[in-house]
């Protein structure tokens, strides 16, 4: 029937930070986390590698110990992995880089707070210091879908002191296939509503949120790539959904298939001992031929990879951590 | 942001069940389930009303406390109204009646298990048991959604004795609209497979598992309301998918549309608290309709209830807890 | 490129009907309609067998012979088929039975107009004087498409003196799956515009019909199966919608599944030449069970027939004519 | 019911063309297509102004004269307009630039044929000899729908001589939300196929084409917008999808957007009497932030123009053709 009980533990940890005091969206410092710790954990004095796992945009690292039937969540996965033979055990840890716009994007940005460097300073640090984490770089591992996937890929980037390992699984890449097609339904959207903060109120009083976060989903970028002050400065005009030049191209620099071609960020990635990427063949933000087009750069750089692609669209696809897990697992084991 | 945490705590309670041992799926007997305490439990001796709170079709008690971002779980809904003024501090149980079919319906069958005694014998008195609930039958109260709200309304009319109040969110209400649209859906989803067996094994190694519900949904309720044996008799021939009458007559037997016309049971309901019903206006199994239709029964028949038609469709209606369980709460309080 | 010009030719015809005069839907008693006449027609005094082609709901005569790029319609296939070799040249003949209800069902209805009547009686006869047809039986046949495919079905079941043979594509058949479904929306429909004079109100008037669709459908069966005087009888009571027993087996009485019960109807499909029947195998509206589940009662009647069941659903198969119009032409050839 | 018979009526010329004899794609010369004459046209020497009408992406003038029920075709629309009053009585020719790419999009190309130079030279010229049409350039109009729109409104610009008004319904506007979209859709259908040839050769054979129209709008746009030789350049790289910048520009200066900052274009237009633009606020493929934008440019050149936004989407929306038309005719009249 449904899952096995777990082997290991979940337990959650709180880290007040003092990054995130004062953020401009108001968003909490405090934040509760949940970290899965490998069976036999409590019993030893064993230290572990650890893979920090992204969520996606809208989510958060609280959502991935959620229970479904018939679907394994991360920690379920990780806990069959280090039960069946040859994934050694690793500690995960699911943090919580969420905004009330939905999400960080993992990067720094004075629209929404030093997310990159909380991630990468203060809560690593944190773990190191809480867990019995094996604190070498070559013992970190990293990991996401989506906006987690292009966390992973860009933190490894730009942190290349930080990781040895990465899986990138349907992440945002190649922004004028991933993003470009959502810009209409946005403008209509922030024209009906009267803008961001007139979206921003109608969605926070939405019961059917659904429908908003197309609108949600393109402020939250405009605030991570595209931040002026404390206010994300969209890409087009309003009404008519004419694109600012200068807007886009601060946008696209931000994609990793343009990151990469700086030397510094394609080095970080040529010394990753495992660079993992994959993504469902019908993917709905055409992120398969995001990652397609990023292979083709990572080619010419003669920067190591492991690509997969695989039947399948960008939604209900949490299957495929098992993959990227132990494939992390080993490279940091 | 999103959600503040709790005030009350959640407990998971773990109960070795001699009913289920040795259930014809192979189901476990052993099953883990989880209760919300109200704020102050742990520091008094006070005894609390409590809620049964039963899960729809594909979710068990176990999914109403996962983690969404912009969504209060049931647990967070009963916290908040527990935390504002008037709705009075209540323990919310939210049992596991969960089969490797999707579901039990709460009703007892030889092809699934006795899960309607479970509930009723054993889970209660369990319950009462292990928490200091108040135990008379005024003080116990049992809600649903979907094939939960079915369980509620069901089970008040079979055990007058045990509740006094009773909320029905879009409960499977008319079967001739409820069921009978997915059958040929069903039909060749079973052809497909080579029949039930063909089609469980199918369900059981799908990635993508969501195409294969609505045949898993008649095979469940096959099994709920037409076992033959250990097998579920489907309502309809292969491959040709003609009803077959008597078959089908078995499962209206089910219906509480019908099932209110028995006077027992119209006088089951009449001896309620509260009966609360509601369902969204454009719920995708006419449920709406259902209700209407069973409220035109109880009319006639001089049953009270409180019924209320919203702006919505049959799923992410979560939300409609925090309207019955305030009312719930109220009427057992 | 887009499809070669006809071989034969297309004609009009209009025919000032006697009962059709005074219809209760004030619908049109002067009919134009399209015939096609193959080539070499006006050269020479030959006369030949003559098809009887019925269109679907919501469409009449006119509509098959509208161009389309990249899609023969029904002449053109007749056309092809007569140019390549081995199929007989053949009249078709496209008859007007709609009303402002979309439709007829090629019955006789006091709500309607006697539509059955206007076609095996008025029309033949009008044809037969008008054009060099065969005039007997065995050189006449029928056939249609969804309720046009009904109409061929039932009108060789009531008048076996006038066909020879029939094709039935993805023909309204076992009613419960193929109407049942969408009573709810109907009634939805219905509730929301006032009933029938108000939906019919609200349908003139609407630029976008289509919504308007299933419940315009349901009135028009209603007209068809179930009139009382002048008017379609639901057969559910509004608003709840619940099903009225006696008006629903009056529905059921239309099914060709019951019809061919009855041993006259029966004996009636025995004496044709060629029974062809067809279906998508993933119909809307379940035909393709509806279809399996008639021909089960052909066979255990011992009626000879031709079935085939292929890749596709219930619209935008237009090209399955060229299959029957072979089949048929040859069978009255 | 439905349509009353025209007053006027349709009749077809056809025109053996010089231009396009042995174009690329071996698409015929000869071709056949409707023109609507007003009542009284067969009984009076009367000239009239004339209207040309372009068909839209798949379709061609004939597609024009179609009968559906419960709507009106446009030679209907015209018909009634001219019944009522208010409406001076016109020609409208409804010309056929289609080709096996499912269209031309009105202009010259090496990859297609000279279908600008059709129209502009071959069609008029012989039109106005065939038919008793006011040859002057202010009695001249032109409107269409979609590709037909974007035929409309570039053809003005780049033709000041020949046409006095014009109707933009929905016309490709603002390429970047546009095409764009439909990028990757096309990238994976001609990774499927084999690239071009295989897509048109898959295309031609299948039953059901809906699926490849998106990847063969995009051919049918790149053999128009950036043709080699005689054969489109595709404005991305396959397999992986990356757009070709300098082939995506060639598309670009195709774009309305664009053209207009060119002043000889802006000096056509603003010496229209009318230039007519509307567009659903709801368009699928954005037209009407298109539009907007198109706007907005105008404004700044200081060009007349009428825009109507109405609450509909891209499709089924033929109806719009009745407020052009009569203001059209009335420019003109």
């Amino acid at each position: 029937m449904y899952n096995r009980p777990l082997s290991g533990t979940i337990k959650h940890l709180t880290l007040d930070s003092a990054l995130l005091k004062g953020n401009p969206l108001g968003d909490p410092h405090i934040r509760t986390f949940p970290v899965y710790l490998p069976p036999g954990y409590d019993d030893s004095d064993q230290r572990y590698p650890v893979i920090y796992a992204l969520a996606g945009f809208t989510g958060t690292g609280l959502n991935m110990t959620g229970f479904a039937v018939w679907e394994e969540s991360l920690p379920e996965q990780v806990d069959d992995l280090i039960a069946g033979s040859g994934c050694p055990p690793v500690i995960v840890v699911m943090p919580d880089c969420f905004t009330r716009l939905g999400g960080s994007q993992y990067v720094n940005s004075t629209a929404t707070g030093p997310y990159e460097d909380y991630l990468t300073d203060e809560v690593i640090t944190f773990v190191d210091g809480e867990l019995r984490t094996l604190t070498e770089r070559e013992r970190r591992g990293i990991i996401g879908k989506s906006s987690g996937g292009y966390g992973a890929l860009t933190l490894v980037m730009k942190h290349p002191g930080l990781f040895a390992a990465a899986a990138c699984h349907s992440g945002d890449l190649y922004f004028e296939y991933a993003y470009l097609r959502d810009f209409p339904k946005a403008v209509d959207a922030l024209n009906q509503y009267g803008g961001v903060e007139g979206l921003l109120k109608e969605f926070a009083g939405a019961t059917k949120k659904g429908l908003l976060i197309p609108a949600l989903n393109i402020i939250a970028m405009a605030a991570a790539y595209s931040p002026e002050g404390n206010q994300p400065r969209l890409p087009f005009e309003l009404p008519a959904g004419e694109l600012v030049p200068e807007v886009w191209e601060r946008w696209l620099a931000h994609d990793p298939v343009r990151m990469v071609e700086q030397e510094p960020f394609a080095e970080a990635l040529r010394g990753l001992k495992l660079l993992y990427l994959d993504a469902g063949d019908r993917d709905e933000y055409a992120l398969h031929l995001g990652a397609r087009i990023f292979i083709e750069r990572l080619k010419a750089l003669d920067i190591p990879y492991h690509y997969e692609e695989y039947s399948d669209g960008h939604f209900g696809i949490n299957y495929r951590y098992k993959v990227s897990l132990e494939m992390v697992a080993k490279a940091l084991g």
